[in-house]
Formats: C-alpha cells, structure tokens, sequence
C-alpha cells in the first residue's frame, strides 16, 4: 500500500533511476521488448480476463453505467488490440538521440540539437485498462520511465497488466520500476505525486474534463492538457456544397461521441439558403438534433433554438449548432470566442480564403475541405497517440512518440574559449 | 492604476485581441517596425535617462545595493545597446508560418506542420530596464503579443520606454496593446494576472531564483522556468590538460556572475595528480579560491574543505568545487544528483567517453571540450534570447524566437471523410 507522501517520492525516485537506464536502451533492445510484451499480453490473456472480471463484478454492485462498464470491460479481441498496440509502436522510427540543427559558428565551436526522452512520465486516467499497456509502449518506445495511475475502478484488470509487463522487462535485464505503478486508489496518493517536480517532468491525465481540471489545478508538474473537443466547420461562400454535406455529415454521425466530432456548424450567409435544407435533409436518416441561430431559424423553422450555452457546448451527442454568419473573419471570431483549439476545418474553393482560414485559425488542428474526424494521431500517421494537447506549449494536437521527448544542445568543441 | 482582478483582466483580453492583429502582420512590416523602434529609443534617449534619473534617486533613497543600482542605470551606450538589439532581431529570420513535414497519408489527407506565434506572452522581471525593450522585440517579430511586468524600482524607466514603443506602433497602424504593461507595482495585480490561463499562453520569469519560484507556485498558466545554473566540467581520463586548465580558468573567471560560469569541477582520478596543481597555479593569478572534497585536499592541502552544500551551489563568485571521480559514470552520477540541467561539459580526446557523456547527461546543453561560457543565444546562433529554460517542457536550453512559436497541424484536404 503506497500512500504517504516518503512513499510516493521513494517509487518516483526509483522509476527516475530505472528511466535513466532506459533511456540508453539500443532501438532494436526497446523493439524486441515490446514485441515480447505483446506475445506476452495475448498468452495471459485468460489471467487478464480473470482479473478483468474482478473489476467488472465489483463495477456492477456498485451500479456503473452501461457506458462505463463497456469502457472498463476487456475481451479477447480487445487484448488482441493491446498486443498489436505495442508491436505497431515497435515498427515506429525511433526518435531518441536523433541529432539535427548543426551550425558552425564563429567561435569554432559547432552546435546543434539532440533529442532525447523526457525523462520520467506520469501518466493519470480512468477507466479503460488497455490506457496501461498503450501509455507503456509508447513511453519505453521514447526511452522514458513512467508512473501510471489509473481508476480504482480498473485496479486488479490494471495490476494484472502491469505483472505482464513487469516479467517481461525482467526477462529482457532491464528495471521493471522503468513502469511504475501506484497500486492504491487514494486520492492523497496521487496529490502526493503531482508535488514531485523535481522528479517527474511531465503529467499527461486522460479522462474527462473534470479529471483533466483536477489534475491540472494541483500539480507542480508541468501538465499536458485536453479539455475539450468543441470542433467547428465553417461552409465558405465558395464552398462545394455536395462536399460540404459529406463532410458535415461525416463529421457529425461517423462518432458523435468522441472529441474530434464536429459540433458547431458555421455557414456563409451566401449560400446558407440553399445549403442548409440539403443538409437537414442528408442528416435526417441519422436522427441529429439541430439548434440554430435566428437566421438558421428563418430557414429551417422546424429545429431548436440555440441559446448562448450551445456555442461552447461539447455535445458528444447527436446534436448540431448552426449558426449563419457575414463572412469569413465573423467565422473566425466566433472560433476564437467559443472554440476549445481543438479542431476546425472550412469548406471552400476559394484559395485566398482557404489560406486566410489556415493562418487567422489558431486551433491545434486547422484543415481545409477535410472532415474534423481526421484529427487524430493514428490518421496523421503519427503512430499510436498518447493524448491529444489543446494547449500551445510544448506539444499541440495529437501526440506521438515525438511529443515524448525533448531536444538539448550539443557542442563539439576544440577548446575554444570564450572572452567577454 | 491597474489593481483588481478585472481590469488585469480587460488589460489581458485587449492584449490577446491585438495579438491576433499582431500575428498577422507580414515580415516586412513587422521589421520595420523594429528598425523605426530602434531609432525612436536613439532620438527619446535624453527623455528615458530623465525618467531613468527619478528610478535613481528613489533607489538611493531606499539604500538599494551599487549591484542593484548599476543594473537599474541606462547610459547613452546602453541606450543604444537597446536600440542595437531591436536592429538586430529583425535581421533574424521570421519563423512564423513555416510549413514542414508533409505527409500524403492512405486517407487522401495532406498533413504538415505549421509554425505559429504562441499568442499573448507574459514576462515577469526585475530591475534592468532594457529587458522592456529586449523582450518586446522578441515578441513582436515572433508574432505575439507581450504583457510586460517590470520591479517597482524601475517603474519611470519602463513607463519611457514603453511610451516610446507605443508611439511607433501607432505610427504604424499597430494597436498599442500589443506590448502592454503593468502599470502598479502592486503584487496583487501580478498575482491576478498570473491567474489568466485562459487567455495568457505562457509566463517567462526574469531575474532571481526567489522571483523565479514565486511565480512558478501562483501561476496558473504555462511558467518557463530557468532556477539556476550549477554548471560541471569533467575532466576525462584521456583529456588534453592544457585545454582542460584554458577551459576551466574560462569557464569559472571570465564572468563568474552569470549561470554559465562553471561552479564545480569533476577530475577523473587517473590525472587529477598532473592536472590538479596545474589548475591551481593557473587559476592563482586570478584569486579563484578552491573547495575540494578530502581526495582533493590530500593534492592540493592548502585549499578548504567542500561540504555536502557546495556541491548544488551556485557560487556566482570567483569560488570553485573539485571532487576527483573514479571514473566517467561517477561523474554522471555527481551531475544528475546535484547539477541543474544548465550546462555540462565534458574535456577529452577519448571518442567513446565523450558520446558516453554526451548521451548520458540530459542537461539542456552538453558540451565536448568548450568553454561552459558559450551557453548563450548569441554564442548558439539564435540572436537574442528571452530567457534559458532549465525544464524540458516545449524549451530546453537559451531560447530564441522559435521557442516563442509553437506548431500546429495542418491538413489539406479535397474532400475527404473518415470510416470507423
């Protein structure tokens, strides 16, 4: 049982040491072990779905969602999805010690930059246990330790992985602390270790909203946030209107549920007369809800009335707000009012609004004739995604092994000196 | 007087607005911007040393320290240092808007990376007037907006510098806001202003390690952090000890106040006999006074004893450590428990052990046989540097204006939608 804060510094210690070491792991080494811990996921997979149910049982008495249960719920498919996980991040480039930049200067010296893991992670979620084996992966991949901590919830389904892993990073000589875990479901526990700043460097908390707040209020640790998902597409004047339609719709229905959905609609008042009925029309079959603006309600009488609440809302739900505007820098106004710096795509065919869009549009993803949906690490061909950040530091949009690390300067030097 | 929680607010939002103007301004304007700048603080140079003269005197009225006096004095020459320094940041190439790393993916999707300005910048700092200038510079030409919060003892100065900023961007059709300042050296409005996380992108502290903490513990938005420089040099077994004595007497005498002035020195044990009287007869005329753990002081007797709080110290003084190592991965050891990620290097002719060091240790610069002394902006190639960070967060190392910009994702599209 972990749980005082000695405790929580003496693991985060210990994993710091263990990153040191995997930092130094050869890239064929970090593949062969994460191929290794694949095999070794699906041969136990019986013993995760053992403990899985412990958690699914307890779950149950308590009386979780439907909604939550699913996420919580391992099967052998879904075990089958954490091994390729691991193997996909295992064919990834290797970015550790990748060198780049190299100038030479007029002191004589040469200076350029190195990239290098970041150091030790923290890595806080809720409910679904693959989060542990994915987080993992994609740590080791990058040379890192990490601290996962997830939901009580999922505590024996997550020890279970965690005992996987440890085996095979035993088999492989390397420090199984290099994944740490925090067996306790104590919330004092987890406070104890957003304190550790100067042994963890970067928290990354996946879960909702109020999880993201949570650890983002209390940490003395430099954390990577996503919020929320309100995602935009703006239908321009000189947008084509049948691929406008695909792309709303596609946006909309394809997931509503998740965060790069789109949930606000902005249309050019130019053909906001003849687009709008289209689209009501090819959304119908698919049961969305419309909420519009005075003008969207001019055209389409039938629909809800949007109030001041749905332009920030995320709805992840099959629910839509529209609202008509004057032009392009109206659109993008509203973007910066109510966006969340997620994701916003426009529909046009007009280059100079295109290119107006792109550069006036400050989100972390910003697309042109591209449905919201592609906003994800996997489609960006990032490989697996660690989190998505909707903050500007550091990383910004979907994050990949890249994002895991950091770059230092190099200097090779022949004894130069420097004379002020 | 700017003082409760939202008027600092209405002064952030205002800056955020013309940031976003700022953002959008085109190389060339933005450089000359920075050149008319430059000739606006030459022509007002007799107004800023009258302003700069009521910032003397109070100081000399409350005692203020000759260190802190001279920090707070502008000359004509330091005038035109400022004035230099705008010329020289628009010479620096633009990173805002640079597009890299496109991606044709299987989907159909085009996806790069584009550079952006990271929006509304806080700097926090203490006594040097020019730092008004300096950092506002940097701001601009990388596309943000800058929020300035100077000490009370140089209010006058910065208010005349400002005034004088806020004349050329008028005369270029800029909004004023776009460099604004707080004007109230009260705490509480800086204490308000760090709470804006919604619409302050980032804070970089400038000064003490004491001002430097107080703001990393209130603030609520991203904090670049730079505590302190506890700079080492290893002297390898196989090192060249001439270079090694040149290096080291730079390193510690040629500026012992800054953060890039080595504080200790580590001495492989094989030549620390040869090497360490050398050093000492080297470093004599210079009046470095010598701290030396008990293998040391068995080389060098007349020298004091270091204690356990030398080893983190930052002396900013003609005061230098040596602790003999057994080998290289001691060394590494001393350098992760006590250093502060500013800047190592290593002195050797041994390629093994220089990549060995190179890779191990993860400070923000490592160095093969140079001068710690070079860790600098201007030395590196980034032209003026708006801080060093001393966290691998988003910047490690002495930051330039590309560390002032983030990247988002672009995508570009014809059409595309996504299948789950």
């Amino acid at each position: 049982m972990i749980s005082d804060t000695s405790t929580m510094r003496e693991l985060a210690t210990q994993a710091k040491q263990a990153a040191y070491a995997m930092a130094q792991a050869p890239t064929q080494q970090k593949n062969d072990l994460l191929h290794r811990m694949a095999e070794a996921l699906e041969q136990r997979a019986s013993f995760l779905l053992e403990e899985n149910q412990k958690d699914l049982l307890e779950a149950n008495q308590r009386g979780l969602s439907a909604a939550m249960l699913d996420r919580l719920r391992l099967t052998a498919s879904r075990i089958t999805k954490m091994a390729e996980g691991c193997n996909e991040v295992a064919a990834l480039p290797d970015p550790v010690y990748e060198l780049s930049d190299f100038v030479s200067r007029p002191s004589g010296i040469k200076v350029g930059r190195m990239r290098i893991p970041l150091g030790l992670v923290a890595i806080i979620y809720e409910s679904r246990p693959n989060v542990t084996a994915d987080a993992a992966a994609l740590c080791l991949k990058s040379g890192n330790g990490v601290i996962l901590r997830g939901g009580s919830e999922a505590l024996h389904s997550n020890r279970a992985i965690i005992a996987v892993l440890h085996q095979v990073l035993q088999q492989h000589g390397l420090p199984p602390q290099v994944v740490s875990f925090v067996d306790t479901p104590d919330r004092a526990a987890m406070l104890d270790l957003l304190q550790l700043e100067e042994v963890i460097d970067l928290v990354i908390p996946r879960g909702g909203e109020g999880l993201i707040r949570f650890v983002a209020e209390h940490s003395r640790i430099p954390v990577i946030k996503h919020y929320k998902g309100t995602c935009h597409i703006f239908v321009d004047a000189a947008a084509d209107l049948d691929m406008a339609t695909k792309i709303t719709v596609n946006a909309k229905v394809d997931r509503p549920g998740v965060c790069n959905a789109v949930e606000t609609l902005l249309v050019h008042q130019a053909v906001a007369a003849t687009f709008l009925p289209r689209l009501q029309a090819a959304l119908a079959p698919h049961q969305v809800t419309l909420r519009g603006c005075p003008r969207t309600m001019d055209l389409l009488p039938d629909i809800e009335r949007a109030t001041e609440e749905d332009w920030p809302a995320e709805y992840l739900d099959l629910i839509l707000a529209i609202k008509i505007v004057d032009h392009l820098e109206q659109a993008v106004a509203h973007i910066r009012q109510h966006g969340s710096l997620h994701t916003e795509s426009i529909i046009t065919n007009d280059h100079a609004a295109a290119m107006a869009f792109l550069h006036q549009v400050d989100s972390s993803s910003v697309m042109i004739n591209a449905s919201t949906r592609f906003a994800d690490g996997g489609e960006y061909g990032l490989g697996a995604e660690i989190g998505i950040s909707t903050s500007k530091l550091h990383a910004y949009g979907p994050m990949g092994l890249r994002e895991l690390t950091t770059q230092k300067f190099v200097v090779f030097g022949q004894g130069e000196v420097r004379s002020s």
